[in-house]
């Protein structure tokens, strides 16, 4: 950018990958950031007092503010730590931002790679040697190297336009064919041909890169989806177009190809190739996150009749997305179902084979919103409910994205309590599982009562709790900087898990099927990966069942998008299965309220029977509801 | 754009367009309308010497400088025109151009509309009743949308982008459908489905606006190629990639692209539609132009061996180009044969129906490069040479493009010179066809012998001679600011002319024809519109030979591209016929030299055998080589 461009403009350059971004002198600098679409966390909305929005000046670092002396401690004060929030923008500054996509997503990274299956990519590759034109034979490129391998001539410009680059010199060449023509041609004979399979969720993005020729993932990032500065969840991100009409979908638009694209690149770098050797994507999502994707106005999908422009396959260029791949990639939405069960559903069925299974099983991918599928040997019924943002981290006053110092699970024995932090490092805050588990492992103790309230009736647990009322709290971790479980933290959960309940129980009543008589219950999403299988009965999230029968298929949406991207026959039978899904409007459901009330409290443990006690606390917590 | 970037900077309003230019202060104004690709005559380099560069300020007029009032007469000086060369920019100003776009190319625009053929248009309309979701029918808009015209759902981007805006009400919609899906909907039933037939020039853009429901031209309009400011023909924009490789096409590419915009957007105007109307364009033009047009490297179309990128068919979207039509709008460029013999040349053998004419024709199309196609019974042997662009006005003293002002054909009789003047205006130059009708006149009486020198032999005209050796010129008009002929313009024709016919020479013995024997010449291009067939042979343009076998076709070229527009199955014809062409290299041809020189003389007329006279003058000047 030309530094003639405005006076009253200053410029922050973010280390350590050297990009800047330009804001007003004057300006808030947590907000220049966001409006840059740098990732940044924050959830007191500039207030100073969530403590998140941490940069390190590596210029002269400003006077701290009350606010950063509040929030950082003074060894990080010295290192030049502040609260961007705390600070406006004086001229041009360096910094470093506490958690930017550099820093990934450990968790949703750090799940198995799927095992290859049947290999039939969407983009081949194929050595040729080339001889260069001559008086004898000078026909035009494009048709000799359609005659040199066998296919129709290249018609697309942007691909002519790779050829005379390459062609007017003898050697071999890679030519890169995808089923509808040529698509590229490299120097040397060993060009890498990968694709990549994207997950666009509500709160988080997460890539698979993946070899097209020998079917290996070569990579996975995860980062927070930067929407989220337009709001938490599907609905919010809507309403922003509507009080945003003419820039709300540009907006929401740009920030998550952003996003994609500095996680495409992050994944490129670490694997050695260039964002130009990605050939195809397929994306899963849900439907309004697809809309987004494409630039598609998704108002409609937020109110009765609740009708999306569109659930099938899609299918366009990465140049047309402003997707920095090879800009003839193709780039493939997988079908969805309705409104609310989107592509990253059928991802998941496509992956856990759900259609195929004889007897019932029910699978859930739990996020902002929960999305549920009963399958009766084969027929499948599908329903989503709106969870809120807490089994994501958000909306919970140390909560986090599964980032590194995020607790991830809690458990509770001998007196002591056990905090699992991702990347081993000081805790910062909790992510989703580990809500799920402190929550569940204080009720095992009976430190949470039936109603959700804290009960301090654990005589170990007790000098732990402080506080009243809604800002009581439960110390998790010790040290200078403690992560500590609000009574508030408490009640978004149990809104967030009755939600999820009253939509299984809505499913399994439409079927006529008793909960006892399920054969599997299949946890799928981000969130499944760390989960302790006995906390879900436990907290009532899934009706009262044994334990065994719960499969944590973990991202098995992101593994069926790899799934179509290795096979792209998979493309028509994923058609298929998108269709033969019947979708159940919750909405329209009269009973919906009631069972949604019955299901906020939990069911009952052993600590209400009896004192609690240390050991009991490990017994499995499998009381009837 | 803003007024904050960069201070030094000032504004041209361009009238009547409105448009606004930025340029330096201190800048030429001339260099500034260039560089913004405002279209502006002007062939001295901007030294202040051809006077083409006239500018009306509409602001206050800086004081007249010396090359003002050398170029411009002391009525045009008081109303405030001055040459953009003569002048900088110091601060804002309004100004209106001499010869713009505005101004459009009358002769290409007013050659007769074709004749509608069988419609089988790419892109059709369907007038559909809708009905938006309901509760009963929450169906997504694309599915709904596919089952009422039953077609594919609709799975590109931006067609899916424009559905919310209409579908989510009642009423009676347009639905724009072509071969693989739905293209766009539009309200209403009455929908206007355009096509555009675009003929790029090395030296003119054309096109043809068609309803592709009635097959109906709505209107035609031609202007300058803007990328003339990087060369006047093709070697010498190929020569500007070669200097400046990084921005070189890029250049050339924005220069054709805002070109055809603003013809397109002016046609749009004209006929009452919006450019998003126009949905399907087929193009024609040289290979260098289409390789430009597509942003595809041309080199090595000048260099042996001659390789083209490409010279099948291609396909992309407007949007991929960057045309302001409809942005899904498919632009496909018709075959070619060989880096010479282009799409232009391909469409008007399909318009002549050159391969199904029995017995001996040729067929030429005459411009800066000049194309030559042999038929012998349906066997089509072509070849092309470069005549340099004096045959489209350029290269010439007082050479313009064949806009208002242009002579466009003279002749002399009874001692007086007619010219005839494209707008019966006062006439400014002369474009092509004035030049090729000034020299066969002249000759004809005697006034310019065989070797191509001015020879005042006529005492009517011996008052018209002025100047000596190449600056001796010929007065074709009188008044103020006359027309003069140079005797410089006769040796470029001279050069044009004998490089078309060693063309024409080198085929006939290839193929053992002898001239005689020709059954027909077909004259295609806008040049040959207005041309006097009895000048062609007379000049030694073509081979000797009865006036009545020479069959003018105008612009074939254009028509072809509007057939191909109006009947899509046409498409594959059209590919076969590009593949039948034999193409010979003349580059390769030993005897092409000896034929050239011989061929730059006249061949003998009346005037050179007896005293030359008036009446002599107007018999058919048919004498033999």
């Amino acid at each position: 950018m030309s530094k003639r461009e405005g006076r009253g403009k200053a410029e922050i350059t973010l280390v350590p990958d050297g990009a800047v971004v330009r804001g007003a002198i004057g300006a808030s600098i947590l907000r220049v950031l966001q409006e840059c679409n740098v990732q940044i966390e924050s959830s007191c909305g500039g207030n100073g007092t969530c403590g998140r929005c941490r940069i390190r000046f590596l210029t002269r670092p400003p006077e701290p503010t009350a606010h950063d002396l509040a929030q950082i401690d003074s060894a990080d004060i010295a290192r030049g730590w502040r609260l961007a929030c705390a600070h406006t923008l004086r001229g041009d500054i360096r910094i470093e931002v506490a958690s930017t996509t550099g820093e990934l997503d450990q968790k949703a990274t750090e799940t198995p790679a799927p095992p290859v299956g049947e290999l039939n990519p969407p983009v081949r590759l194929r050595a040729v040697r080339w001889t260069a034109p001559s008086r004898e034979d000078p026909r035009p490129l494009a048709t000799r190297l359609a005659v040199a391998v066998d296919a129709c001539p290249p018609r697309f410009p942007p691909t002519l336009a790779r050829l005379p680059g390459i062609l007017r010199s003898d050697g071999t060449i890679s030519v890169i064919e995808q089923a509808d023509g040529i698509l590229d041609v490299r120097p040397g004979e060993d060009a890498k041909v990968c694709g990549l399979a994207i997950d666009v969720g509500t709160t988080t993005l997460a890539l698979h890169l993946v070899d097209l020729a020998s079917g290996r993932t070569l990579g996975r990032a995860a980062a927070r989806n930067p929407q989220r500065r337009f709001g938490a969840d599907v609905i919010s991100r809507i309403a922003h177009v509507r009080r945003t009409p003419a820039d709300g979908v540009p907006d929401l638009h740009a920030a998550v190809v952003d996003g994609l694209n500095a996680l495409a690149a992050t994944l490129a770098k670490t694997a050695k190739i260039t964002p130009e050797e990605i050939y195809h994507a397929t994306v899963v999502g849900n439907p309004t996150m697809l809309h987004l994707l494409l630039g598609i106005d998704p108002r409609g999908i937020d109110v009765a009749p609740y009708a999306p422009v569109f659930t099938a396959r899609t299918s366009c260029r990465a140049s047309d997305l402003g997707l920095r791949l090879h800009p003839c990639a193709l780039v493939e939405t997988l079908p969805g179902v309705s409104a609310y069960v989107g592509a990253d559903i059928v991802g998941g069925l496509l992956e856990t084979a759900l259609d195929r299974r004889p007897g019932r099983s029910l699978y859930l991918d739990i996020g902002t919103n929960g999305e549920i599928v009963l399958a009766l040997d084969g027929h499948l019924i599908a329903c989503s409910t709106a969870a809120g943002p807490a089994f994501e981290g958000a909306s919970i006053v140390q909560g986090m994205a599964a980032l590194h110092g995020a607790i991830e699970s809690v458990s509770i024995g001998d007196g002591r309590i056990t905090c699992d932090v991702i990347g081993k490092t000081a805790a910062r805050g909790m992510c989703g599982t580990g809500l799920l588990s402190a929550v569940a492992e204080l009720r095992a103790v009976g430190a949470i009562d039936p109603s959700g309230r804290f009960a301090a009736s654990n005589q170990h647990l007790s000098d732990r709790f402080d506080g009243e009322g809604a800002t009581r709290r439960f110390r998790l971790t010790d040290g200078a900087e403690p992560v500590y479980l609000y009574q508030s933290d408490v009640r978004e959960f149990q809104l967030a898990k009755a939600a999820i309940r009253t939509g299984i129980e809505t499913l399994l009543r439409r079927a006529h099927v008793d909960a006892e008589r399920l054969d599997a219950v299949l946890i799928g999403g981000a969130f499944s990966a760390g989960l302790s299988r006995r906390h879900l009965p436990a907290t009532g999230l899934v009706p009262t069942l044994d334990p065994d029968r719960i499969e944590l298929v973990g991202d098995a949406a992101g593994r069926g998008a790899v799934r179509v991207l290795l096979d792209a026959r998979l493309a028509e039978a994923v058609d298929r299965l998108a269709e033969t899904v019947e979708y159940v409007e919750l909405s329209g459901d009269r009973e919906f309220s009631d069972l949604f009330v019955k299901h906020i409290p939990f069911p009952p443990g052993p600590a209400d029977r009896s004192p609690a006690s240390i050991d009991e606390s490990r017994t499995p917590t499998d009381g009837r509801a």
